[in-house]
């Protein structure tokens, strides 16, 4: 049996792991995908310290990180059921097997949406961004799309209009569902242009985004020369596992933790994009300090039972 | 006027720096001693990614990465002064000269306390600590003593349990002010010893600590062998500025902060080991994850008074 069960393989699973080891609990760490998220962004820069890195490399330094560490199970498994057993918790992963461990952190993160179109996948990190917070820096003096009409676009056509030449802000309908004060700021921004009751037909480029083409004309033409999209339409944690333990979600469907990121369930933490941690704001360097906060819970919990 | 004024140079603030940077906001960051209480760890261990990096080097890392970009005008002053201005907050420094920004961050650390016994200076940083969440690692197989009767001592020897040989736990009371439970799981454990009622009057080496000298002799000797001395007495968070502007406290003396790290003064914001923020667990890279939500939330400041 383990100390701790750490699922999900990114910046938030791999932090944990390391101060897990640290404290010299035996520790499993288990996922499918080796990065998480982290390996989409194709350049990263705001990692304190590392001007310049992708984001496999930087995965790539955590995982090895992680693997210098004797005291850490690295595991490669899909988990496809979690349930309270004597003493902690159980594993199950796909096609058969089973472990045991005596606390286990969701570090599960989350799946961005997407928009579904033509030329999305084609040209992700070519011009279309999941995350204005991370990418808007790249696209200074740039013309940029946003799509969506909830907080996080209205927020991330706020922070492109910070840096880009010109931002397009197209949203389905005719009203926002942001809160009011932020779209009317932004209306007052000379530099951000709303089209509305619009929608995305297809992504275009050559190599990279050059345009998108629009369902119906705006201002005469159904194309806009854009460099970049940055599709804000929301994210989905990856709550299912802790779901079968019955783990509360907090108002926006995500882990609701406490200050030590435990999960409502004694013994069960979550750390990174899957938590309702850091304010919800799902970077690399709150994910990994959420990591480092719940091994803390976690050597608090198993001290407390006696380990 | 700055749109935002960083005062610290440690991980909290650099990595605030970092992020209002690439959201293009008007930034000063400024204080007077470069990587805060970063440059005092030898070795860090636990900072994601990089398995071997020294404490003034990552904090040089950061700072080079802050100085990377020309939206930051970075000081080096002691400020004496934090009030409140026409449209925000006005810095005042010592010998001098004011600067005024629309929010204020303070990422401006604690101290964490000393015995005030001989060789402790000395051996700072060569066998002497005053985190064992960082420096457990480092005494695998070793003796070590921490020093304190509160929670932080006993979860160090917790901690140090986990990794050393043999923990020695001195206090200078018969009983501990850290809940009953930590000091009853540490009696269990065979490889602590707990010296009650001593003190320690000096902390003795030849390059590295090698022991130290108790006022009174316990177990028959006034000396007891070790590798390393955790002092684990407390720290204090320098909240003297933030008090200027009335920001309140919590129940442990940390600058109270809601979940976007402002504190109780509209547009003032704390991150960082100042901040009762990650659970008071105060680390790099949970300092560095407040950083970042604390210009997040700047930047909502920002936005919904109009940027």
């Amino acid at each position: 049996m383990f100390d701790v069960a750490i699922i999900g393989l990114g910046a938030a699973g791999y932090t944990a792991a390391i101060y897990a080891a640290r404290y010299k609990l035996s520790t499993l760490i288990v996922g499918e995908e080796e990065g998480g998220m982290g390996v989409t962004a194709a350049e990263v820069g705001n990692w304190p310290g590392d001007i310049e890195v992708s984001g496999p490399d930087l995965m790539e330094r955590m995982k090895k990180h992680v693997q210098s560490f004797k005291e850490v199970t690295h595991k490669s498994a899909r988990v496809v059921k979690v349930e309270k057993a004597a003493g902690g918790f159980r594993l199950q992963y796909e096609g058969g097997g089973t472990d045991e461990s005596r606390t286990v952190i969701f570090a599960t993160g989350s799946k961005k949406r997407q928009l579904g179109v033509a030329g999305e996948k084609e040209f992700a990190g070519k011009g279309v961004s999941y995350c204005a917070t991370c990418d808007a820096f790249f696209y200074r003096g740039k013309t940029v799309a946003v799509v969506g009409g909830g907080d996080a676009a209205v927020e991330g056509a706020a922070i492109l209009a910070q840096v880009a030449k010109q931002v397009y802000l197209i949203h389905r309908r005719k009203e926002f569902r942001a809160e009011p004060y932020w779209s009317n700021q932004l209306k007052e921004k000379t530099n951000v242009t709303f089209v509305l009751e619009r929608s995305v037909k297809e992504i275009v480029g050559d190599g990279k985004v050059t345009g998108l083409a629009l369902f119906h004309p705006f201002n005469g033409s159904d194309r806009l020369a854009v460099d970049g999209v940055f599709i804000e339409i929301g994210a989905d944690p990856a709550v299912e596992l802790a779901q079968q333990l019955k783990c509360a979600l907090d108002d926006r469907g995500y882990l609701k933790v406490g200050a030590d990121q435990q999960t409502s369930v004694p013994g069960a933490f979550a750390a990174g994009d899957v938590s309702g941690g850091s304010n919800h704001f799902a970077q690399f360097v709150t994910a990994a300090g959420e990591g480092a906060v719940a091994v803390s819970g976690v050597f608090a919990f198993l001290q407390e039972r006696g380990a």
